[in-house]
């Protein structure tokens, strides 16, 4: 199934590829049905060889690459819109679109493709996204404006199974009807979200692919197609399966209880099936569903057998499928060193509970998963139940740990202040890959998270230096009785060891780990270990007497220890690994602004505008003045400034 | 149906009422059928008495009262947990749990009951809530913490037909089944959300009360039921139903698939059909949803005849159900002046379209709705949905205005960021209730909208002084062609006039009202009258020159001009009607910690603390250290702490 890797450069040796013609969609129109089945097993090969080296949504975009050629087969973008639901699988839809070549190949890496659909990257990208859900909604808002502007194009969503257990989806399908007459709803069925689905909805899909009154109805309309000369006259296949299979279809599927019309099981896999299908819904005058059977996977044989892995993973060989291991020495991630104390936790106390949206590995909720599984919980990609489904145990004397993203988190806001935070619940939250998440990109860093909590009352917030603090403060937390939020970078950790017995740190107080007189960098999480470099560096070249404070907790600050170092040393820095207004440093400049304190303050964190994909922390760093060298450079200035006589080494 | 309003004292003038001795639940199980009808009656008589004084939820709370009796003639609570969705009906439930009499006749106000349930309020309050669709989740999670600890109580959920037009019960529906084998959901279904409902559901809800199918199962049970002598044996009326029944259910109701057992439509004003089958309900073993119908406002007829205006209103007159007027000479509301501000714009405009969540008449959209009826979309209860309904529509062109409810609009946070701030869509939010709404409490104050908008890059956040500006503030958003996020409070204007051509104010410009040389206020939106009043006091009392500036933008803040007043200014307050927690004081403090300025600042807004409800904003306002007379002694104390030497007055 692999072909050798593409070389960049015209090397005559690999065989001539249909791909590298595929400039628009255009020339997908133009290939005759041979040739397409060749080109999708191209695109097969380069999404493989991509994604072996960069990472990425392997298993989503083998499972589409028909489905996807298809849609372009029978529709015309970028008049006619294509949205694409989480948009991770969009990579075909790319390499159809004038983004294969070298821009494909440096796929989730700085100057190359996202790994998602971006309105900016492309016309063809008609609604970007890279979170769940999304797709129908945005469908509906187009249709609607195309309605109302009376012109004529089509809409289609395209939807994986999973967006059906998040309530935005739900809450779209209640209004499709009374939106628009005309909409087409792809519904890629794949039987996983990133986890193997959960829930009834799940449930039902699958009643519903082996169901003999509904693949009656299916190949009903596979004979009414191919018995036609020429297969041409649409509508009038249309109106006679409407006649004859009307009755098939009465209060039959749950989408028709929302007004939509159903058709499916449809092969996802079948280029011909697909097509007719879709030519036929492009005719269709009423919303409609297509029910399309896809294999997340399909043409990589480690990636079939390992769907949630294949989800999104790193670089991995191609011919084995075994992930490229961490260079020797790696520490381990916060995500294992989380997962593993959580799981040790509740074996402790029955009363500990996790709780995932559909994301029990990349958390590192599989360790309780598999240790104890009735104190586990994965509710679907359904962050506003999970919090609630939170709220709700924990008034019965559970201590729920909501595991999640910290851009995920966004979803369960309002449930986070009207639900947990004003009733003061105890339950932990868990803030996973908050930072950046560099070869995501903006829909995945998570860079306003103290921003948004910091305001609501009876939360507290912390942020742990090392994975061993991870610790500390996921056991604090759930000591705390009251609403918890823990946030912690992606990736590996410090690399310290894991106490036997985790410390139960004191609320609101702060921890000086170097002292000094001249400048006192207040840092949080991650930032600590980049704060003492500096002070060494400052100290090193400059002679300043640099102290450095790991901040612990946003929420409650250390106030008197942060009201001491403002009395008596000249120049404070705060170090926040999240956007600056609103965040950790705001709620120092308010602290002291409270206590009318005139200290100078140099706050570091993202600035204000969304941080794009790139190859590392490191190179979106230094694109956004982040860079140690910058970062050096903008203390030194502002000490300069404020201080301009020279100063004496020493505390 | 109206009784004489009751008097406090133990007068002897008006019949010895049943309710007056009704003290706990226990009292409720005591009562005769014909006491229990009798009790009905005096609690609707109590309902209209108290809310024709006190404002409130009028039309939910006639509507539950045989069902919530009923829920308490069957169930043990506090034992047994009832979970009431929105929470806005649980006036019945209050007046049978020990929270009559004074505290009732004080619904609303200070001191007086809450207008919503509360865990602090009561035992008896299983879960607090004032936004919709959070029963279920809550619910499932208490069942779930039930059958983790063993024990057996009954947790029932009670959710109003509009809750299902909220995503987040559709995705704890998808959950019941995995989560727990028992639960009890109540859908009182009275076809309205708060408006009239909208969407696939309510139509299919509707088709469910009338079909043959489902009630002549229903007449089976009945039967069933009444053919037993003593009707005691529910376990054998269970399997009997069951086996009998079996044919009907298959694949037969949305409710089922999703895994729940459906039984209904039942009266919801009968009492002893109600009891019958919530019975019938508590041995169910697997969980069931009970499709009630009830009436809102069923026993006054001002109620059923306006169920909108009768859901949640002001002091009305009991008998003729007239709305008490306004004072003379009362100004329009905010919420009339935006309305007809954006009828008029979308008159002139066809691109320009307005979207609720089920608030046609509390944000002002009626108009609208009348005068432009294809502009206008009502979604439903469904915040995430309208907002990406909204950037969808504006990817084609659409100038969409989104007018919610500050509070709920943490219900769609995800999605601004993710699908308009991400993609900078030009969509105009417009935020009501910013601030205070005095007799709802905590729910439904608006108060950390800037704090949750201020770290998302793109948006615009504005708030306008007067009414006359918010409509420049409209016409600014609209030609903004990016986000654009507009607050302001609940009820009258200032009294200006409307300009007949709104002004394009220059985005990130603020406006010098007065002049001042001691201290500079800059005050957000309704501040700006306060901050007048504290200027003028100053200068009177203190002899202080103290200036004030409309701020009008708190992103972009006026840079520029507030350097400038930092220069030369000693002091300077700012003023909002929002938590002090990061929002527009906080952008303050950090443009002046940008440009390294040590003017003193002192910030006045909500403090850190979940705010109550009251009868005033007045009343809250004194509660939280925030009346006039206190904020006058804050900036004074500041002033002199700083400013110790003599002023004088002038510049």
């Amino acid at each position: 199934m692999n072909s050798s890797p593409a070389d960049s450069s015209a090397s005559s040796l690999p065989p001539p590829r249909l791909l590298d013609d595929v400039r628009s969609p255009a020339d997908v129109k133009g290939l005759s049905a041979t040739q397409l089945t060749q080109l999708a097993a191209e695109i097969r090969d380069e999404i493989i060889q991509v994604t072996s080296r960069n990472g990425g949504h392997v298993g989503p975009n083998l499972g589409v690459v028909e489905l996807t050629l298809a849609l372009h087969r029978v529709f015309d973008s970028p008049t006619d819109s294509f949205v694409f639901d989480v948009a991770h699988q969009g990579y075909v839809h790319k390499l159809v679109t004038g983004r294969g070549g070298d821009f494909f190949r440096k796929l989730r890496q700085s100057g190359g493709a996202s790994g998602f659909l971006m309105r900016h990257e492309s016309p063809h990208d008609a609604f970007g996204a890279g979170h769940a859900g999304t797709a129908l909604s945005a469908a509906l808002g187009m249709a609607s404006a195309r309605d109302l502007r009376g012109t004529d194009e089509h809409v289609v969503a395209i939807c994986g199974d999973a967006a059906f257990t998040c309530g935005v989806t739900l809450e779209a399908l209640n209004n499709v009807v009374a939106s628009t007459k005309r909409l087409i709803v792809v519904l890629n069925d794949n039987e996983w979200s990133i986890a193997k689905n959960v829930g009834a909805i799940s449930k039902y899909l699958n009643r519903l692919s082996t169901n003999r009154t509904y693949n009656k109805i299916h190949h009903d309309l596979e004979r009414f197609f191919t018995s036609l000369p020429g297969g041409n006259d649409m509508h009038r296949v249309y109106m006679k399966w409407k006649r004859e299979t009307k009755d098939f279809f009465v209060e039959s599927s749950l989408f028709e209880k929302f007004g939509l019309r159903y058709l499916g099981p449809i092969d996802g896999h079948n280029l011909e099936e697909l097509i007719k299908n879709l030519e036929f819904a492009r005719q269709c005058d009423v919303p409609i569903l297509l029910h399309v059977l896809t294999k997340k996977g399909q043409g990589l044989e480690a990636a079939m057998l390992h769907p949630e892995k294949f989800h999104g993973l790193g670089a991995f060989d191609p011919q084995t499928g075994e992930s490229i291991k961490p260079a020797v020495g790696t520490p381990p991630n916060y995500q294992d060193v989380f997962g593993q104390a959580l799981a040790r936790f509740a074996k402790a106390d029955a009363r500990i509970v996790g709780i995932t949206g559909a994301m029990p590995s990349g958390t590192g909720l599989t360790y309780l998963a598999n240790e104890c599984p009735r104190q586990f919980f994965d509710v679907g990609i359904a962050e506003e139940h999970a919090v609630i489904f939170a709220a709700g145990l924990a008034t019965k004397g559970i201590k729920p740990v909501v595991a999640v993203y910290s851009t995920f988190l966004q979803r369960g806001y309002d449930q986070i202040v009207h639900d947990v935070a004003l009733q003061n619940l105890p339950v932990v939250f868990c803030l996973d890959r908050a930072g950046l998440s560099p070869n995501d990109g903006p829909t995945h860093h998570g860079i306003f998270d103290l921003a948004y909590l910091r305001c609501i009352p009876n939360a507290t917030l912390m942020q742990p230096k090392d994975e061993d603090e991870l610790v500390d403060m996921l056991h604090t937390g759930l000591a705390l009785n009251a609403p918890a939020f823990i946030r912690y970078p992606r990736g590996a950790g410090r690399g310290v060891k894991i106490k036997d017995k985790p410390a139960l740190l004191p609320v609101g107080h702060a921890e000086v780990l170097r002292e000094g007189s001249n400048i006192m960098i207040w840092a949080l999480g991650t930032c600590v270990a980049d704060a003492f470099e500096l002070a060494e560096r400052l100290a090193r070249d400059e002679g300043l007497s640099v102290g450095v404070v790991n901040a612990r907790f946003v929420k409650p600050l250390d106030r008197t220890l942060l009201l001491s170092h403002a009395a008596c040393i000249p120049m404070l820095v705060t170090m926040e690994d999240h956007v600056v207004s609103g965040g950790f440093g705001s709620a120092v400049l308010e602290v002291l602004q409270e206590a009318d304190c005139s200290t100078t303050v140099e706050r570091i964190g993202w600035p204000d505008r969304f941080v794009d994909h790139g190859s590392s922390v490191q190179a979106l760093r230094a694109q956004h003045g982040l860079s140690p060298d910058a970062i050096y450079r903008r203390v030194l200035d502002r000490w300069r400034n404020r201080h301009a006589a020279p100063i004496e080494a020493g505390a």
